[in-house]
């Protein structure tokens, strides 16, 4: 099967406005990918093309007015299965809610379609989007996994079969099925999306967006953020109604946080190789061997994935206790366990971590005195084989503890594979991190090793 | 009828342990008030007594081994009916969600559960804890509003059905209907309570409870607490396992706020009665009239009622876009403006109003410098005649605003009504406002209008 390739939709805006292509033929495109890929990539748990394409056709005549409702309108979107839809099941990947139908939209979903855009389908979420897999596999080599939670909305878009999806991270959930799959990942600021009517509660979890492009990510984002805002109580996403122009930043921090030592070789060679092109393009590179800021955050960082985890736990009590009084046999031995985890947990433990927590983050803002985002790695390797883990989360994690933006960029190939380079900015600076990575893609450019 | 008592279960532990009373018997107590009463006052929308008896003998017994599971083991509780429960359906006053059941305990219920608490019914509310009442009664005089939203937790105590009654508040709706029935009612800091499987979804709304003394009030909190911690991120209500000890405050501040102009002259002259008492037994009160802090205070709080308006506004555009998508018939009215006032609002006008509210908090949080609890009325007047509306909010709406923990002390009676006095305390400072109040209440004593 021929190497998949990205459906952007900002790519194709200009096109519709001009008449030369459509909502309607754009949906095509992708449904052609779907009939062809679909079969063994298993992104989807329910989809609804008929409707699609009666939306599609909406969406061509609006363009055709030249009033259509945003500039998502009739983009092709996939909601992961643990947000939920008016018109289709919302099932998290768990036995409990086979069949589910809460029948409302949730929040940016609504929004989405207030847009125009098209809800093309559900995409497959890990159980509780933590970490028993679903059956989707690697767009790229179907022996691999596609990487977890956000699993479908990452496979859909990698595999070319929708622009964007709706992902939610809490540990690694955005970050690493993107890069596993060759496709962009978004994860906003904490509080940036609203999660009303997403099945994601924990203090670090947050609503965000796989795309075929930044400019997709962006787009999305800022349109759902414009008609339902961020989480209650937050200002959510801020920044201008098209993707933010390039702004090349002065100096980068290059994080070795703990997944820098557990990096195949080639994708630590390849991110040097990375940030070599960005000095030579006259951004200046710090790093904690030789900046005592950065080596003091990178001994803080460590903590990160054992801190999320007990964060995590605690506040998953509720509700796995109350699937576990529902039918314990319904939930993966990992639930279980994470419950008895919770259950062994006091409430004074907890307010230790959220604590610790605080002082990590307030330890990283201090970074912005120097340097305008952070860059690593997004995952350690290219996607493993075998379908029964999502991988390892190391890379992601930092940003889920530190609440801040992140991007993951489809930049690095080892052997056909992707791999993504993660940027990291600061709290509510989500335009300006995208903003530095218009201006960093083009400055890296594709790196491949053979 | 005769004038109803408060059934306080947290007065009543001592001869559980001493083996002269028992849950059961209790709970048989509280079923003779229900039978007497409820026919008129109309607190429940469900209820379920034979598995309220079988929980009350379970209780017994573990008091009679001298092993509770803890000190609300056997109490009778009420949920207002935003908040899921396992066994009976969750309406939330519409009939969009008639006979709805969700199947799954909220986290404070099932927290309330694993404590041994008896869930013995739902409680009335007003349309998603917003303006259109219920059917319920003042327990006083049921020509009269019992207030809102929280209406069936606050008559079900008020009227010695229930010891307690879980309520949800983000404008009026623990105080004023605490206020109204003679209950006590307890709107904890902001995030104390753990609000998942709760439909309050607003950046103002807190979980708490309406009691029948403050020993009880505090107790159910902290044992919810202790089992499921606050909101994902928060600390939860801090403080001892059993109520604080009693601790007269130095210096209280008593605001006028708006209310003060419009509350009856009676009230007035009461809670004038009540700080003369309390300047007797040697606590400073300071005020606007005397202190350019508190004057400065209350300058900021005039806007609070409208400022909450429009921050609940836009947090309600979602989901009543998507209750109007699946049947506007079944909204009130008040339900179908209020989302046309959130779809004229811009997030920006949002995020001004959120920056509003952190300096009006900021500006109250400076005056813990000064005083250690400040103190007004908690309604204007006694409940009104007529059940089209829950009356006015104004009294309660400033704690709403600042997310400050608040208490109602039942303590005035004007006409054989009640008006509650209502202290506030300062942000994450619940256990020092209980201290205080444990102390005040005494000093104060009954006041009585005839």
């Amino acid at each position: 099967m021929a190497k998949p390739l990205l459906h952007s939709f900002a790519q194709a805006l200009g096109n519709f406005a001009n008449g030369t292509d459509t909502p309607r033929d754009f949906l095509e495109r992708c449904i052609a990918e779907i009939e062809a890929r679909e079969p063994q990539v298993k992104a989807f748990t329910a989809m609804r093309l008929d409707a699609a394409r009666k939306a599609a056709d909406a969406s061509t005549k609006r363009w055709h007015k030249g009033a259509p409702l945003s500039y998502i309108d009739g983009m092709p979107i996939g909601i992961k299965d643990v947000i939920e839809t008016a018109d289709m099941p919302t099932q998290m990947g768990s036995e409990l809610y086979e069949g589910w139908a809460p029948g409302y939209d949730s929040a940016s979903v609504h929004a989405l379609r207030e847009a125009g855009a098209i809800i093309l389908g559900k995409t497959v979420t890990t159980e509780f989007a933590a970490t028993r897999p679903g059956p989707t596999c690697n767009p790229y080599d179907h022996t691999r996994t596609p990487g977890g939670s956000s699993s479908g909305s990452a496979a859909g878009v990698g595999s070319g079969m929708i622009s964007a999806g709706l992902g939610t991270q809490v540990v690694g959930s955005i970050l690493r099925p993107a890069s596993y799959c060759g496709a962009y990942g978004y994860k906003p600021s904490l509080g940036g999306i609203n999660r009303g009517g997403s099945h994601d509660y924990m203090s670090q979890s947050v609503q965000g967006v796989i795309g075929a492009s930044l400019a997709d990510c962006w787009q999305v984002a800022i349109e759902i953020v414009q008609r339902t805002g961020g989480d209650p109580g937050h200002a959510g996403i801020m920044g201008p109604p098209l993707p933010p122009d390039a702004d090349m930043p002065t100096t980068l921090a290059f994080l070795q946080t703990p997944g820098w030592d557990i990096a195949v070789s080639e994708a630590r060679e390849a991110l040097e190789t990375a940030l070599a092109r960005l000095s030579d393009a006259g951004v200046v590179i710090i790093s904690a061997d030789d900046d005592a800021d950065v080596a003091r955050i990178e001994k803080l960082l460590p903590e990160s994935l054992a801190l999320t985890r007990r964060i995590n736990a605690w506040e998953s009590r509720w509700p796995l206790n109350t699937y576990v009084d529902k039918d314990k046999s319904k939930l993966s031995e990992g639930m279980v366990e994470r419950l008895h985890e919770a259950e062994g947990m006091t409430v004074d433990e907890y307010r230790r971590d959220i604590l610790r927590r605080e002082e990590i983050r307030a330890a990283y803002a201090s970074l912005s005195n120097k340097v305008e985002s952070c860059i690593t790695l997004s995952a350690p390797d290219i996607a493993p084989v075998g379908l029964a883990s999502t991988g390892n989360p190391i890379f992601a994690v930092q940003g889920s503890l530190l609440g801040v933006p992140t991007l993951s960029l489809p930049l690095i190939t080892l052997h056909g594979l992707p791999v993504g380079i993660q940027l990291l900015g600061f709290l509510d600076e989500d335009a300006a991190l995208f903003a530095h990575a218009a201006a960093i893609e083009p400055a890296i450019g594709p790196i491949e090793v053979a």
